[in-house]
């Protein structure tokens, strides 16, 4: 349920009322937006008086909010969400470029594809410290070692970083990584998720490989329900019965959760195609769409990459494909 | 199998080399594009000697084909195709917009939005005459009669027109249609695209729920075999689990195709989501990931349509499409 | 809507009821159970007294239908409808065991399988005449050719046949034929479902590889809005992106049409898994759900059968099969 | 890669040959079987002279395993695995039925569901003490207090008891429960898994509902790299287009897995269709394909119920079932 006050409601007022709200055993969640002020009301709503709220001075109208998901609700907050990350900011037409490798391998790899993808124009660099590897027998990562790797990389260009938790037990190995991810195969890991709740960073939040745009949501819900309100959402590809790309990007992800959410939506075109040759259509599609950010993979040698090679895009590609987005976004900002 | 000429090989020498490859038993598609000559041989390649061949004078080299589609594919014929419908063109870069209503509903109905969508800037117009309907209890169309009007607002407009067709015994009355549409559900009436295979009229053939792109090449195959070598691809969305668009628009699949094929690519945004308010987003993707047209519904009163309401734009919301569109073609050109 | 009248109604009053609604513009459909007599009805009923019918003397109950398929539905008809073909029956209780090859090849291997699976105690023949072809370049069938060799068998071994039809245009050719089959590709082609509600044999309908239960129904109801009420409804496997099986069986669709319809409902193991070893676990597992009948595939030769080797079963692994389908039969029944 | 001893070879020789191998840095997986003894090799087998290995007195045959699990794979161990849980066994013809509610509710209600479960049949207790919730406001279980209450009702009826492990952290509180139970939504949360492979109880691994058969197998592969070699494969229906059932079961999952590997398959009926009335088909399609148990809610109160009640079966409708089942089993035994 959320009630929306009238443009004159005073500070006083306002908190009268929600003190109210909060005797009645409900959590308010309170968005001062530009144009308005929405009061989120969020537990057992179903027995309140819609009317008796209604009938209040300072109050504009009422209404039910029948989704699950409410700090994430773009009824609950109208205004497009911004996060600052490391001197950029993404959300409400700032726009992010994330590039890095699959994996970190090494110093000198990921400082020199830190150094590359900083000179073309990202804004953050990933990097995977901890893989999930579908067998037990494929490289694990350089683990905590590789989150030294990345910090290093930060200090040599700047760039603040993005990595992936597998699991709660790592967290304390996370305490100065700029935004933590949560992978495709955890976004209905709750436990990870309500304890993510309590971190100070931003979460970039990947749709599960069968996850329902609903279910994102509710997964970012549980994030935020904890208390930590940065979640950027991320499309990554879907499963489907199509197997010319490694998934199938769901582009119309894009629309459907900026108009659901208020929170910054990106898309991840590797992961999605599978392809290094198809990177830069989905990419350009995904900015046409209107994404607020796109986390691509860039190897130096992606032959040689120990994850993920025949979808990472080399220095060169990346340095070209940043012009190209920066062509689409003017594009559909005039 | 291809056999790819070498520059300088005369017509005579290369007539010669295609009767002796007939007289093996085998099919020859000859392809001369801007860059090489191509021969693609159809059939039972299997007991070919291609040493033999590659050792012949004007052979600059031979390949085998694993695809089981071959007039379709990009390895026959490496320049895009470029089809003339009603004066403007499709493929090579040049774009087409195809808008009008989802079923012919009266005459003054089909050339309201054919005058309207000819101002705003489309190249062809499109309309549904016979209706593939769920229910056998829906409005199943105006048929033949909504040809006829078809054919008034093409005269009134000059705009050419496509429509879909729903089985064979109505083809007589396409013989004035200027592109024949078969619809996602008739992808694999395998009796009906044989016999689309012999008209002169290009064939827009749409993908299935869920075919998969190579299925969908197949399809255009079985056209083309029968001598009809105009068939444009359309993206049209495929079955997932998802909801919350009516099906999902594989975004990936313009890129996979323009590979594998040669053949034009466009997307119908409209069918994909299912929701008029997404379709804008997703034609901008589209155009972005480098489809060479896009088919879209319009209505002048999309709540009284006899079908498909929901996801009709409104002319005023198409006159706006068509200028973005604009933009980010200008985008992805430069 | 359904009208459920009371027990003791006579001819007379049901037949005035009757004209009375269809004075209403509607259509009706009357329903002679075991326990009760069901009218249904069809068209507009959005403004029709419910009340006003319920007032009658002779009317127990009225309800609406909100499913759009009627004649499909099990309101319209509470009892299982039971076929007679070639003097075997199905549904309600009677099973059928459907058995032969994938494509008539020569007379020789279609009568020499016949005879076998009718010894081992297959109900009816199945053999494709005309094959649906993903490829054009791949063996299409013998056509009416093969539709002839299949009578052959038919009076050879007294099997009623049942053959897949792939265009209206070939209906005069099925003539002859006891069970007119309808593929997966071809389940929302309209025109040919219109067609053949004009027929006098039972269709056998199956699922499309991604058509929904709803949509499956929706399918039988346009072939018995034209006239023909015996269809059969087949659950051949769906489109996953399970890749270890041919298609995924959907056995839930088992139940589920049961309840909502009162049509026969069988399964096709040999396309569901498309593997001859897993037709067996498949087959038992479909009776055990309550299937009323099985469509196996047959060969004598599986590894120089012209299509669907791999997942033909040997007639004296179907012959063993019938006597395990006969052992859990029985169970389920007692 | 296989080697397969032959029938003669003494332990003295097998301990030779497995230590020249594990001083080429392989691991070497042991499986006395009833017809045969093999040693299963892991690690990069790639550069191994099978001829040379296959020339030893003592080895019968050398095969590659292109698998990518192993220690799951039937080739490394032939004989169907057995565990013994509780006095009960599963596997190898030992059927086990498995029984409870959702979630644990009180004292009072998982003791009553355990006795009448008990007397109908049941082998082992189920019940939710941790409940994976897709919305954070939804009831989370009554987390270690619910798996007290389990270890009540184990005392009170003799029921060895499974409850599912949402994360790491919570391991202390399963020491003694018998069955640990992952669910589908942490089939691929590879940290947990390795963990488990560390604890001596065995492992319940719900297939995700998106996982291919080769993504359960190499989940499986995890935990039994870490030394747990007890996996029961759980097959609870996968997420596809169809909405008349929760899921859609894949009964092939049971033939497929079962010939894949040698652990123990069973299936979740209950959340696979997601309706009571369906799981009774389903239940007894599964055991006719070879399923070695069932895994099934069953409630005193299911309208009551704190979550899944529309799938809960009563305690007569459970009692009814496994008469049925055991009908079902000497069926297929015969």
């Amino acid at each position: 349920m959320i009630v929306v006050l009238k443009q004159g409601a005073s500070e006083q007022q306002r908190g009268d009322l929600i003190e109210w709200i909060k005797s009645l055993g409900l959590d308010v969640h309170l968005s001062i937006g530009k144009m308005q002020t929405v009061l989120g009301l969020i537990g057992d709503t179903a027995t309140i008086d819609t009317e008796l709220i209604e009938g209040l001075a300072i109050v504009e109208s009422v209404m039910r909010v029948t989704e699950q998901f409410k700090k994430a609700n773009r009824k609950f907050h109208s205004d497009d969400s911004i996060f600052e990350i490391g001197g950029a900011k993404i959300g409400d037409g700032n726009f992010m470029m994330i590039a890095g490798p699959c994996s970190v391998e090494s110093e000198e790899q990921i400082c020199a594809i830190a150094e590359s993808v900083k000179a073309s124009g990202a804004q953050m660099l990933r990097g995977g410290a901890y893989k999930p590897r579908t067998s037990p027998y494929d490289f694990q990562g350089m683990r905590d070692e590789g989150i030294g790797l990345l910090l290093k990389a930060k200090k040599l260009t700047g760039l603040p970083i993005v990595t992936e938790i597998m699991d709660l037990s790592h967290l304390e190995h996370f305490s100065e990584v700029d935004v933590i991810q949560v992978g495709a195969r955890n976004m209905q890991n709750m436990e990870l998720l309500k304890q993510l709740g309590r971190t100070k960073q931003p979460i970039l939040l990947k749709r599960g490989l069968s996850s329902t745009l609903k279910e994102l949501l509710l997964s970012a819900e549980y994030i935020m329900a904890g208390g930590n309100e940065q979640v950027i959402l991320c499309e990554r590809g879907i499963r489907t019965f199509e197997t010319a790309t490694r998934n199938t990007c769901d582009i119309g992800a894009v629309p459907v959760l900026k108009e659901l959410s208020h929170l910054p939506v990106i898309v991840d075109p590797s992961h999605a195609c599978g392809i290094a040759r198809y990177v830069k259509p989905l990419t350009l599609a995904a900015v046409a769409a209107g994404a607020d950010g796109i986390i691509v993979e860039v190897h130096n040698n992606p032959e040689k990459a120990m994850c993920d090679g025949p979808q990472s895009l080399k220095p060169e590609q990346f340095a070209e494909l940043v012009k190209s987005v920066e062509r689409v976004r003017e594009a559909i900002s005039s």
